[in-house]
């Protein structure tokens, strides 16, 4: 399938549109350190940093844990591409200007799987995995034509429902094997089928 | 101070004295892998395998952590020592025969934080160190008189309240800050004070 | 295939052969703490000890990288076993009674890829899985009919020539793709197969 | 001390100083992905950049190993600053654009350390810490007033023999104790010190 890229921030390049009210970067909700912060790029100026320097990105796979910690369900999103056509991804985001790392994953967790989500942030500031996504497939094991992004990839136990707030998006929650079969992994994006096997290995549910 | 080991298991050495209901193995409460298992040792010939194979341990120190994650608290036990001296340590125990790491992890957390301190055990079976302890002072940072121990650490969560089940022990919650100082590193038994560090470094929380 | 077990030590099995041939434990070359160590258990001892004890044990993937410190291949060694079946596995083996992980990582990866191996050992202590091999399959993804072991595995760079000691042992070099597949993966002793996948995405190389 | 910054790109702070001498950034030497790339800044451009993204950094503490593997010395570079200070830094520098995270820890390895200290990168894409410099200091351990900087920070063992590109730079040996006092870290920019400190529980040596 096609590959896309790491999660856009709408409400950074969609403005112009009016309509398109921002699912992913509207309020902050959670960012301490986010706020109103005047050194926020307008979507010119982002598409052409975009052009220019690596953006630095945060993703995150949902898992269900059993009592003992164990990882029993993971959680994939289906999204609808603006041209209609339906993949599956992780949760997704860019880390803005004066925004922790932290913050930057409670606020896309929050937007993707809605405010009772209860995600567990993990306690360390390690994630599994360093994706690296290139414009120029082929470089890694990740593609994103629109931009080279880095992001930090975490697992994180949610414990509440999860509700997308935007209807294109649902949340499948599949066991580790097929999580981590070939059949899903053809239908993410940009190689994050990979991703979800590297997230299965770090909780040793790869087999 | 002197020196002292990674958590004995009581009801496997006190069976003799009779009194003393062990407190740490006793029913093998939230252990699937271990009950009523013939193949655990006597207590004569547990302490023949102490003198001939390295023991492997579970230790834990456990953390309040606030909304996002971020480490706020240690939690760190009093203990009276059996000569009537009072030491700090963490959650500590052996892994029995025929028991996994998170079940071993999950009975000692329980043991000495009361069944309503509701741990959440990581979803990674990798421990932030591996804590070797050797009868013989200075060949690791770690040192316990009565045997080689090899100790899987980990940062635990705990969301509940913590009632330790013995009367000698009691838990004190302290600041990352406090936990890493000099003073409560030289109140620690067998190099602890550097276990509680390498702890803190692991998620992010040490200065 | 008939799963099997992380390496026993010969030396500590094969009395019977007389002759006392030790293939894995021979010398204990690089081993700083367990030269003539009294505290070693004799045959009898160490079988009765495998069945009420969990053993350490590591195990280590042999790898070759590039310049940049990628790995671009994965060293599996291949082993007749005492019955004359050909297997694949890696490099495992116990942990001695006064011995550091370390040293007895390094004595497994000399023992079983010869003196000129050159294996760059992590300045990490933490493995970048912990396997656990129960007698009862089902447990884990890991198996030994004869023992409860518990691995601390680690990925080791090999700068040299590999010359297994043993006849029946020879290394295989393979591509990370390769070494990941369900082929490999089936001929593969004791869910192995498994360990390498984890190995390999630990190393951001599986797909 | 006065905190200062991740190593910003001179080669691209400095055209005021016309030669346009670039101790950091010069040739790129061992950049696979980022020779001769039209994506990258003006200094002007670059500026305005980083008063509105993240920007991507990678670090590296220089470490010297023994034969095990161990961390036994930890360098240390010397600078001056443009106003004359000596302070005590890392290998630090930015990620540009279409370079692999891995390109960019050689690369400034190269130039800090100079091309014959033949640096061992690790296998794992994973840093040992991710440390967030902030402008505004107080949010995070870290700081730095003329940028958000994102760090990736790996501890690197060093073979060779380093011999800084630039002259008022000079690499230090020091035992783990040493570089973990708080001697050093007073000495040390924004807040680096306690990334040393991280580097050395990452690797076991900090007690």
């Amino acid at each position: 399938m096609p590959v896309r890229t790491p999660d856009p921030d709408p409400s950074e390049n969609d403005d112009a549109r009016g309509a398109r009210r921002d699912p992913l970067d509207g309020i902050g909700g959670g960012s301490t350190g986010s706020s109103a912060n005047p050194g926020w790029l307008s979507d010119v100026e982002l598409a052409e940093a975009r052009r220019r320097l690596p953006m630095l990105y945060v993703e995150a796979v949902p898992v269900r844990t059993d009592g003992m910690g164990q990882v029993i369900q993971v959680g994939i999103l289906l999204r609808a591409t603006p041209v209609g056509e339906i993949t599956r991804t992780i949760v997704s985001g860019r880390v803005r200007y004066g925004e922790t790392v932290r913050d930057a994953l409670f606020r896309h967790l929050e937007n993707d799987l809605g405010p009772m989500a209860f995600p567990l942030l993990p306690p360390q500031p390690v994630p599994f995995t360093v994706a690296e996504y290139f414009p120029l497939p082929g470089v890694s094991a990740f593609h994103d034509d629109r931009q080279h992004a880095v992001s930090l990839a975490f697992v994180v136990p949610v414990t509440g429902t999860c509700e997308p707030r935007q209807d294109a998006l649902e949340v499948t929650w599949l066991s580790p094997d097929e999580a981590a079969s070939d059949a899903v992994a053809a239908e993410m994006e940009g190689g994050r089928g990979s991703l979800i096997r590297l997230a299965l290995a770090s909780v040793g549910a790869l087999r």
